[in-house]
């Protein structure tokens, strides 16, 4: 599989005359060498070349981690007094590299470690290979979907454990803890993002922090997470009322709802992307809360928690088999708080799958 | 505060003849405004000029969480679909701006970024402004060092919640979600990395990561962790022996144990860097282990995990009071396991204190 993405990446260089791609993207670099590291400061990255075998460049500490995930090509391993930039450049200079740009990640790729590579190869520009890379990485195989659909379940299940946690006199940051506590014992050392658990009006802020707050009667609670697994993430969102709502909290919940399922129905091959968050947003508006849904209705998921595609209503890209994605339409009324109700979704060949399954009809958790 | 900081840096901006500084790096921009979020992929930034009053650009749906956190200069909120940098280029054409280049973070600003700029401001050239802000972070004052200290007694009391949840039975995974659970409940909602709990061969690799292995006796487990408080960071390491261990395991423990405390004596105003690390690399290759220490002797400790200055051999920058960084050797010996303390440490004016306090006399975990 990994020789595969590296065989497509080479034929892309050679149509495009690239003398080499510099990847050093997490996303990126895992998703071409199997290899998933936080490097801080440090240069961790991926010479992919035209006919020379890849080589991977990493401190020496990384260098078993990464033989660990079946990287079987060449590793520059280097310590911290050593410039790996000199290290590069020797190597490349036993090699015979054809091609006259480099491509980089321009989105990710520091202004810094692009003057590094112009020193490198004086006189060669730079050309973009992330369009190609997100590109591939947007349609999952079934090996990937596997995972993406057991990360969903860990989504399902943290929200599981959430709800039941929910009781007075716990704060936010009890039931985040329980939540995290939980999916931890399983084994997921790392979530796709923060999780979030926010209550009455801080739930009205769609990328609030949980808090010390105290949770009260008659507030939504909202919780926002997912995990990592095996490179691979999740991300769902779900609302419930702590005690009894009023009619506009009802009517609220249930917009949204509806919005969230009615956009579901329309996840098929050919749809385009700016129709599911239009179908979203003109159920919202028309029920009078246009104005509290201020986000796009999705993101692309995979080995990145938010990637391609951008589901916003300007994107006129169509579904495809393969691809999976959020929708999570939201409404946040300040002071009164806010709901959203975000699956996980995977376009087949049949329509789609929901990744995520945990129930969506409104819940009062007395 | 926050305003001496913006004013030193708009000195430096007159100096330099910098039309404008650009600054989207986390901690730079927390240590400028006082606000701290993960944009993602969204544009989170801030433009300081001259004379002009600053300005920062953000998604509407944050602009109300960097109200919150007191910045009381113009805000330019953008929607996902719209473009940001249409909104700033109107905003800019309206300002009366000084100085001819553009002061960027180099190691941190994206090439498209960079090529988005160079379109904002056609024929400016950048300069980088990290440096300036590096050394402006590199010293703490009183009230960075209350919330330094505190964020290190976390961090202590996050080992101890460690060394009590060992036990026979339990995996790296659980006495780690034990850690956080603890932490969290405490209102912490972010560590400073990714939390390490390592035993035995895990022990031995200084970026293992945390799994499903089973505590066994007679092995080491590691701590590593800190957390974020208030946006400043702390970092320990502490490692136990469970059960009883060898004569080399204590043999390793020792000697990692006095480098640390040896070095420690060395932190005062005027002794170099280096010095702190040539003394640990010293003492740790007397004894034999040498080639098992492959990492410098610290970092500096901030607004990030990892900052200035950096602890390494070749680095002769001199101690100065304020400054606080970690003091961390380490042996990892294949199979038998690895052993690492790590204070954070404070330069004052009669010598030193230290941050994190939990003990470090070898204990054995029946």
């Amino acid at each position: 599989m990994l020789d595969h993405r590296l065989q497509t990446l080479q034929t892309w260089l050679k149509n495009e005359d690239v003398a080499y791609a510099f990847i050093q993207g997490k996303a990126n670099l895992f998703y071409l060498t199997g290899f998933r590291c936080e490097p801080h400061e440090r240069l961790v990255s991926l010479f992919v070349f035209q006919n020379e075998e890849p080589i991977l460049i990493c401190p020496n500490m990384e260098k078993e981690l990464v033989r660990q995930t079946g990287w079987k090509y060449h590793i520059i391993g280097y310590s911290d007094h050593e410039n790996p930039w000199e290290l590069i450049s020797h190597y490349l200079a036993s090699l015979k590299i054809e091609g006259s740009t480099i491509a980089i990640e321009k989105s990710l790729l520091s202004v810094a470690r692009a003057e590094q590579l112009r020193e490198l190869s004086k006189g060669a520009g730079f050309i973009c290979c992330e369009t190609k890379l997100m590109n591939l990485r947007l349609i999952k195989n079934d090996e990937e979907i596997a995972i993406l659909r057991e990360a969903a379940k860990l989504a399902d299940y943290g929200v599981e454990v959430g709800v039941h946690a929910l009781s007075t006199g716990r704060t936010e940051m009890d039931v985040l803890a329980m939540i995290e506590y939980e999916l931890k014992k399983k084994g997921i050392a790392e979530m796709s993002f923060g999780t979030l658990v926010l209550s009455g009006e801080q739930s009205a802020n769609p990328h609030g922090k949980p808090s010390m707050k105290h949770l009260q009667e008659g507030e939504f609670v909202l919780f926002d997470l997912g995990v990592v697994l095996e490179g691979y993430c999740s991300d769902i969102t779900r609302t419930v009322a702590f005690g009894q709502i009023t009619e506009e909290q009802q009517n609220i919940y249930n917009t949204v709802l509806h919005a969230q399922t009615e956009t579901l129905k329309l996840c098929q091959v050919g749809t385009t992307l700016g129709d599911l968050d239009r179908k979203a947003r003109s159920i919202i508006t028309e029920a009078g809360y246009g104005s509290y849904f201020p986000h796009r209705i999705g993101h692309g998921l995979g080995t990145e928690v938010h990637e391609l595609p951008s589901l916003n209503e300007t994107n006129n890209d169509q579904l495809q088999v393969g691809m999976t994605f959020t929708i999570e339409p939201g409404i946040y009324v300040p002071k009164t708080g806010g709901v959203r109700i975000e699956d996980d979704v995977l376009i087949t060949a049949d329509g789609y799958e929901c990744l995520t399954q945990y129930p969506k009809d409104l819940q009062v958790i007395k």
